[in-house]
């Protein structure tokens, strides 16, 4: 049944050719993201009858008249009723390698919908046709390095994270917001939409298998009609997976697969089936919200990134063996809220004993706050004691450093220099143990604040804007670590 | 026992004379805050006999040198070891009414300052002495109506939310977070610290009977070992209190009371008993974290100050009597994130039926998105037909409306403009039906969404970044509703 090898869903991502069916002036999209991916715009090709120039292009009467063999992927943007007619002509007329079908309004909205798809799918069971579809009801590609995307507020540099989502908002959110909140960059990302023809189990097996892809986060809403096996095959590659995915499900309850109907048009599955799934692979569940996927794929992003600059391969990181956190702050209360918190998500706080506490004693013969877990430090964060104190601290027995963090008022002032100069030995200290820091770092409207986010993230720090975001985050990762050793391949 | 009258809280928040026993260069603070207040420089007194100026003041050898015969307020700040003595002099100098002692390293510290603790207790049980005091171990009082404040970085605008938190610090966050984040403003505030003499219970009351204060933010810790009954006050006040309390409460968790014991030396209490404590009275309990009870606190903020400016008394105004919620967005992905969110917290959704479907359809036959609730309607939200769909849909049975929105990159184009007028008109609609509008906006950092958020802020929507922040602020609001007419007095 299958058609899909590699080569296909490269033409997908990373196309020679595109053509625009139907192209007119609310087109200007597609136009502006390839343009500002840097797609060579001769290889650029719009066909409407009706049009002579778009865009500063020519505009083809019809395919037959492009100067091309072969058009590797091409984007059909035409009302319902003339879809599968569009398709018929298109076969016809040229060698077509992939299809994003844009047009909503089919197998989601109403039984003529369906019919439509279901015409769309007896096309291509034509043996002499290999073309791969997906949609319809989706915004189509995004590759930094293929030059494409549908957006021309997509970043232009490449990354290692791939995209799944089944909607199209979602996935514009997710390359968009991550790109803005946490400097996230991706390497291929598909909205798939309805999933008449290509299926999520493909995406993923071939971002599986795609160098350019170390993390993978997926927004799944339900299986296509179509495909009675779908189901089994996505589970049968969530279950041999070799990258960490993050898996967002729409649909969890009840209510919400009433909502699913109405969108994608696809089914869902019963919870119970799905917690099966979690059980069986290493796959991460991630709660139902755009924040939620992002702060995973974020601490994802920055772990990975971070040992394979030091030159391992991705089945070489080791994640995070413990939840042993140790949490540095300046303030009893914040200390106490933040035990409470981290507690209740399930973390570890060991406290000082013995040796450690010894030398804790000797460094820092406490007048104020506590040389307890939390370290609570005030006053004394810009001297050397501060940084001898942490760094005493980070015993063997820790695994994660939370040190809540804030702003000084003036940036350039010496005591903030020394504060940050503190921060910065103390990362250089907790990697070298081969351990994770993390920085939180309250949120309000200040533009020393601003400053001060952007100097932690462009110098590497993990930096979160809430506890509980850097808490949950953290045991995505560990839990990735411990579900990726009992599924080792 | 109790010496309190609202006269002597009134010199707490209200001073006419305020000294400084033991100012120093580091006193810099309190000096900040009191200018910034607009406190008359003339009647703040500075004493500290190795001193004769600072912040272009006076400085007095001793309290005796001062021409009042009355301190309304007196900061004492010096180190422990001289607390007791100095206390000594202060009382036999001088009729003082109320004192707040900055010193730390007390009954928190070590049994060296618990011994300390019960000195000044045995000074105040002196009958001549009528003086209350805060503290000691916290930062002291705010009330921009009584012109006093402990940093200059406090809003000079006085509003109508009380704060009582046994942390100085997380106190100080709240009124400048809150402030800054979502332009809350408050009427008194206390950072309580160890509670020797003043406990959270007396300023409750004072507050339950302010004229100044409809909201209550409590962050509680403990109950100080020298008071063996104010668990009892606390709740005999708790079950009669008038106003919204939202209560969060450090040291939830085991391993938080063990910090609770370094940070304010205050005993914790069984999760039990604070279950019944909920239970049985109109409080609100919030989650332990900074943004949660700025998020509640904000929700109450906007709810109450609106109906007052309707010129309703606090106690005539009506709270939200379901849970039902109308989701307005763009994006069907969304929509079921949406869904399931908010059906997981226990939010209801109705669906359409019978007259409003029709209405609703009458109005728009769809071509994309959905008629359904949440209501998918991406690109007509300039239209008037996206304001028709909105009020038919917001029937008898909707408690709450919730629109999912985003800032244009041109605010000034005429189609946001459009689009804002809509929202503006939704609001107006919302509110003639005496039901409750909240505007989920997520966040990146852009220009135009600051801009956006701003220009939201000040037409008085209620804005939070996210879905979850919206439902939780609700859903305490809704809660307080049916608690305080359960406990209706």
């Amino acid at each position: 049944m299958s058609k899909t090898n590699h080569n296909s869903l490269d033409h997908l991502f990373k196309p020679k050719t595109v053509a625009i069916f139907g192209a007119t002036e609310k087109s200007k999209h597609f136009m502006g993201g390839l343009e500002i991916q840097g797609f060579d715009k001769s290889k650029i090709y719009l066909i409407n009858p009706s049009r002579d120039e778009l865009f500063g292009l020519k505009v083809y009467k019809s395919l037959k008249d492009i100067p091309e063999d072969t058009i590797d992927h091409l984007i059909l943007t035409i009302r319902r009723e003339k879809l599968v007619e569009s398709l018929k002509i298109i076969f016809s007329e040229k060698k077509i390698n992939t299809i994003h079908i844009f047009t909503a309004g089919t197998g989601e909205f109403d039984d003529e919908g369906i019919k439509i798809e279901k015409e769309i799918l007896n096309l291509l069971n034509d043996e002499k046709i290999n073309t791969r579809i997906i949609g319809p009801n989706c915004m189509g590609c995004y590759c930094p390095r293929g030059h494409i995307a549908y957006l021309k507020s997509f970043p232009q540099e490449p990354g290692n994270i791939g995209l799944i989502s089944q909607s199209g908002d979602l996935h514009s959110r997710l390359i968009k917001f991550g790109n803005l909140r946490y400097g996230l960059r991706f390497s291929k990302g598909v909205s798939i939409g309805n999933c008449v023809d290509l299926q999520i189990s493909e995406v993923l097996d071939y971002l599986n298998k795609d160098d350019d892809t170390d993390i993978i986060g997926v927004y799944f809403e339900g299986f296509s009609n179509f495909h009675p096996y779908e189901g089994k095959k996505l589970l049968k590659v969530l279950k041999t997976i070799k990258k960490p995915v993050l898996f967002m499900r729409g649909g969890e309850t009840r209510r919400g697969q009433t909502a699913v109907l109405t969108h994608t048009g696809t089914i869902g599955t019963d919870e119970r089936i799905w917690d099966a799934v979690y059980k069986q692979s290493s796959i991460i569940k991630v709660p139902t919200s755009l924040d939620s996927i992002l702060d995973y794929i974020y601490i994802f992003y920055t772990y990975i990134n971070r040992f394979k600059k030091q030159g391992l391969n991705i089945d070489e990181i080791q994640y995070p063996k413990g939840k042993n956190t140790l949490v540095v702050l300046w303030s009893g209360g914040f200390g106490i809220l933040a035990t409470d918190t981290l507690i209740k998500l399930g973390m570890e706080m060991p406290t000082f004993k013995g040796k450690t506490l010894e030398k804790l004693k000797k460094i820092y013969p406490i007048k104020i706050g506590s040389l307890s877990n939390p370290l609570d430090l005030p006053w004394i964060e810009q001297t050397k004691e501060y940084l001898e104190i942490c760094k005493a601290a980070i015993s063997e027995n820790i695994d994660l450093v939370i040190i809540e963090t804030d702003a000084a008022s003036n940036l350039e002032s010496k005591g903030f220099q020394a504060y940050y100069s503190n921060i910065l030995k103390i990362k250089e200290y907790v990697e070298s143990q081969n351990k994770l820091l993390i920085l939180v770092l309250y949120q309000y409207p200040s533009e020393s604040r601003k400053a001060y986010y952007n100097m932690l993230i462009k110098d590497g720090f993990i930096v979160y804007p809430t506890l509980p975001k850097a808490a949950k985050s953290f045991l995505a990762l560990y839990n990735y670590g411990m579900k990726s050793k009992a599924f080792k391949h």
